[in-house]
């Protein structure tokens, strides 16, 4: 008797930021394999799951990408219902192609579960989107550990779509100089968003210059999305006057 | 006393593919202005709520986006609990940005609720990561209407980030022509996918050359998204076998 692995995204860290389907599969879920960042409030949706964090939080041990395929191979043939619980979305950067490469090569079966990826959403709840008719036709969403010294950044014209950086937090000066230097205006608006959707957001705004620079804000161990475009200056008027708060939401209290 | 209007991403079709802030939303909802893609099975979840389709398919009649903005101001002002119920994520191309600017200035409280983007969803559906280790770092999301007129297609440097065509279907062939023009290798693998997340799934994958010489798929009226990028030959891998089928997967049916 085989098991069936669920690669489900997680979203941004806001709870009701999971979809159905995933609430459906921790719910049912005898295993839980987590990125470190999937938040407590997340976690307990899965009460009669074993739960194993492999890591995957910036500048802290992790669990070797071969060793979470294996993992999932294990439990699967095991006959096992195991959910890989991935921040975001499990296509956008999450190494999901691998472990669902590895899974389709062992013979386990599986299925992926679509995410709301923070690419869009970190920004969306920062009252930017990361379209506007006039401003912007389209996005790139890039690698931020490796921009500047691949070619990520240089893929995407200067001043043209709005430039989503994820896992380049640690990284945001260099890459704020390194775009600049391929011809992005000093001026074009940034911002850093940390930990969207969950109690500890906070955001940052400026431009480009600023951002190169230096900023006060300090990240932490929290996850964090850079973005780059004209987009960022609706956030402005768009911003909710407090970062969400879940609880808030779900009162329907009315913000901006 | 002022309403509320929730502008809430439906995701790519599938109603398990709606977050749970989008559900408890619509079970709220006293009226649901939704795009005309937006399937029945979804809409099923606001039984209270007076509906109203404000069009936004493509050849079809649509409700001027001025009339969308001034309808939600109405309706917020008589104090209604209103969700604008939109196709993905309401900030990736569907002019959610312009609905949030126009409820702002007239003081009408409002909320932004991301969903899961068919930018993202329909590839992963399909069995293509729009991102994955040493084949894209990145990926861009454009839309098709205006591609080729305006810069969107010119922004993305050839062969390097995963390209995604939203809106771009009717255009489809001149769109592959386009890029192969811009220096996009012909056999780069591209995909067809309509309809993601529905019982009215339907894929085709080839190679640019293909598409933009022609092909048997016929769209019909249905969405679609084109996938242009290597990440597309893992779909001979990773796409489940069958379209998936929402009541199939709630079954826990073991696919590939």
């Amino acid at each position: 008797m085989s098991g069936f692995v669920s690669l489900v995204g997680a979203g941004p860290g806001d709870p009701e930021l999971l979809t159905l389907a995933a609430a459906r599969r921790l719910e049912a879920a005898e295993v839980v394999l987590h990125d470190a960042l999937v938040p407590e409030t997340i976690l307990a949706l899965a009460p009669r799951a074993l739960r194993v964090s492999v890591g995957k939080r910036a500048r802290r041990p992790s669990l070797p990408q071969e060793r979470i395929n294996a993992l999932l191979i294990r439990l699967g043939r095991r006959g096992r219902r195991v959910v890989r619980l991935k921040g975001g979305d499990p296509f956008v950067l999450g190494r999901g192609g691998e472990e669902a490469l590895a899974l389709a090569s062992a013979g386990v079966p599986f299925e992926v579960v679509p995410g709301v990826s923070s690419a869009v959403a970190a920004p969306a709840l920062a009252g930017i989107p990361v379209t506007h008719r006039g401003i912007a036709s389209g996005f790139a969403v890039v690698a931020g550990q490796t921009a500047g010294e691949d070619t990520a950044l240089d893929v995407v014209a200067p001043n043209a779509l709005t430039l989503v950086v994820l896992m380049g937090l640690a990284r945001r000066r260099e890459i704020a100089r390194s775009l600049v230097a391929r011809g992005w205006r000093p001026e074009t608006p940034a911002a850093v968003l940390l930990a969207a959707g969950t109690p500890e957001e906070e955001r940052w705004t400026g431009s480009l210059a600023d951002l190169a620079s230096g900023d006060e804000l300090e990240p932490g161990d929290r996850p964090g999305t850079l973005v780059v475009g004209e987009v960022v200056a609706l956030a402005a008027v768009l911003a909710p006057r407090e970062p969400a708060v879940p609880e808030e939401r779900n009162l329907h209290v009315g913000r901006r």
